[in-house]
């Protein structure tokens, strides 16, 4: 059994969502929430908080993997690429200084293999979510959806052997 | 007396340099370096090199405060500035986690304020560190004067009151 944590970087929240994996079994959904972090406050204190919240939520659920979304680098949205970095930055310092593997999954990557199409919308993908884990009602917020859809994407893999 | 530790961010190498800063007197350079990632490795183990040899220093040198070259998001440059911001990002969330006040100085600010304009070339603002600090040699490789600059430029800010 291989416990997985997803987790969408966000500067202003950062969703999780953890499921456990066996080979052959449908993922198991453990936990997925949302890590709020102070939105008037400057880029330091907000990192300090998230490598705060994410330190006891890895104590809490102790996953073996992590998997985070990818690098996207879209011209139009370099500042919120830039920005989300700063993020992404301590959440893989802190996997690293865990020992825990870590999966970066691009994001079309992650809706190509859940919803479909690399091109999948939010709703898509919170759909997609709602049914793969048998949910009765669809993940929300989307940052919820959007980790636990990166889970699920880096789950499959665990399940198929690389060539 | 102010100890003043600036940084210039980098996933290869990160450069620093350390100031004592006195009102009314010239500062004075204290050490500078530059703190070598593995070029080879993955984005995850070099943060968290990254995070450990940058808290040895902060441990050795005991500066007061942080000063960090501030964001760009020239979209020709996206790319380096999103990876550069994964870096940023471990050394923000450092400095907060220490308790020590981050001067975060776009890049044309610290030029302008180091070599009178906001494009100077790497070379004027080595030239000018090297003549600022009273050296008889320019500090090289350009990670290092870079960072003397972003010291150099907190430096001034400290001995200007703000208005």
């Amino acid at each position: 059994m291989t416990r997985l944590l997803g987790i969408d970087p966000g500067l202003r929240s950062t969703g999780y969502g953890c499921l456990d994996v066996d080979r052959g079994r449908d993922p198991v959904l453990v936990d997925a929430g949302v890590l709020r972090l102070q939105a008037t406050a400057d880029l330091s204190p907000r990192l300090e908080q998230l490598h705060r919240d994410l330190e006891s939520l890895l104590e809490d659920l102790r996953p073996d993997r992590l998997a985070v979304e990818g690098l996207f680098s879209h011209p139009r949205r370099a500042r919120t690429a830039i920005l989300m970095a700063h993020a992404r930055g301590v959440i893989l310092q802190l996997g690293e200084a865990r020992g825990l593997p870590v999966d970066e999954l691009p994001p079309a990557l992650v809706k190509k293999a859940i919803a479909g199409h690399g091109n999948a919308t939010k709703a898509q993908v919170q759909e997609a979510v709602r049914r793969q884990l048998g949910l009765s009602v669809a993940p929300s917020p989307h940052d919820i959806s959007d980790a636990l859809a990166v889970a699920l994407c880096a789950a499959r893999r665990l399940d198929t052997p690389s060539p």
